[in-house]
């Protein structure tokens, strides 16, 4: 997605020691919300190319940054979303589903939460998030949606760190899963080189 | 807003002796986005009304729920969004604003945190949270802002609960601030009473 490239090196910084772009100028702490609107659309257009549009009842996301795409998909597709919780809120107080795991931009365990009352057997789920990197957010949420008996049908992401192993662990362990992200970044460090497949 | 009463009383949940009033069914675990979006569009025809609307060129929200409104009145407005950020990421390395209050939901405290990168005296804001309750979340991002130099032209709720002190306390203390709230209940208690002003 060319005006995602564009923003990114134009406005993207990468830090701690090339493995993390800091993009809170549009994405994840001020939020251009026409760009992410123009995003959710890309990944519709690709949900329509490869004929699993019609096949999704329900969009999955996590807190934080990802509510934001995670809401303009729902809204457009006329689907519920649901988005995981990192802390336990006072107000869940079902059974729930989770996971542990270990931020990449928080640097502490952090527990991945879903309540059981909002996935079931019955829902074709799409998992949409911010960033794909090493993968351990999406995993933890695949593990999540196994253990409630819905059914992925894919995965998108904004923003992909391809040169991190989180794609090659994901279509190992689902080979059929679609897997798409709006921008796919090769290479970058901390001189500023960004580069994109 | 009718169609969020109905909800509330169909779906709503009272807890913690009647303080809480648990909605994650449709707004801050799974999303009834389409309903999320009528909430946008009735706080926008009230800014209309009290001749508002043209006046705001940035809408400030926090994580987590905050985003879901605040991400569609942005693009409603086409305005950019901020939200205040709960903990601090990684990415986060600018100078920052913040207040430390205790969260109602959550009952220990947190630091509200918002960069000094995307507030400044030249901005003209619109807060608007999924809840208006004690006023502890609304009276630090005001401070927030008075910091910043940032003027707030008024601050919008999904949902207020009327018998807690946060809408006096913010007008004894910001008497010109413009107050809105898509809902407002009275009263309510365990047994499922709900009443609406």
């Amino acid at each position: 997605m060319k005006e995602l490239k564009e923003k990114i090196l134009k406005e993207g910084m990468v830090i701690e020691k090339g493995e993390i772009l800091k993009v809170d100028s549009f994405m994840d702490h001020q939020v251009d919300v026409g760009l992410m609107d123009r995003v959710a659309d890309d990944i519709i257009d690709h949900l329509r190319e490869v004929s699993l549009y019609d096949k999704i009842d329900k969009i999955v996301t996590i807190e934080t940054s990802g509510i934001v795409v995670g809401t303009l998909m729902a809204l457009k597709m006329d689907l519920p979303m649901v988005f995981a919780r990192k802390k336990i809120p006072i107000t869940l107080i079902e059974p729930l589903y989770s996971r542990k795991i270990v931020s990449p931009t928080k640097m502490n365990e952090v527990e991945i939460i879903i309540s059981s009352r909002y996935l079931s057997p019955s829902d074709d789920v799409y998992i949409v998030d911010d960033f794909l990197a090493t993968g351990a957010t999406s995993l933890a949420l695949m593990e999540i949606m196994a253990t409630s008996g819905a059914k992925v049908v894919g995965m998108g992401a904004i923003i992909e760190n391809s040169f991190l192993p989180g794609r090659d662990l994901l279509s190992e362990k689902y080979p059929d899963l679609d897997l798409y992200s709006s921008v796919r970044i090769s290479n970058m460090d901390e001189t500023g080189l960004i580069e994109f497949i």
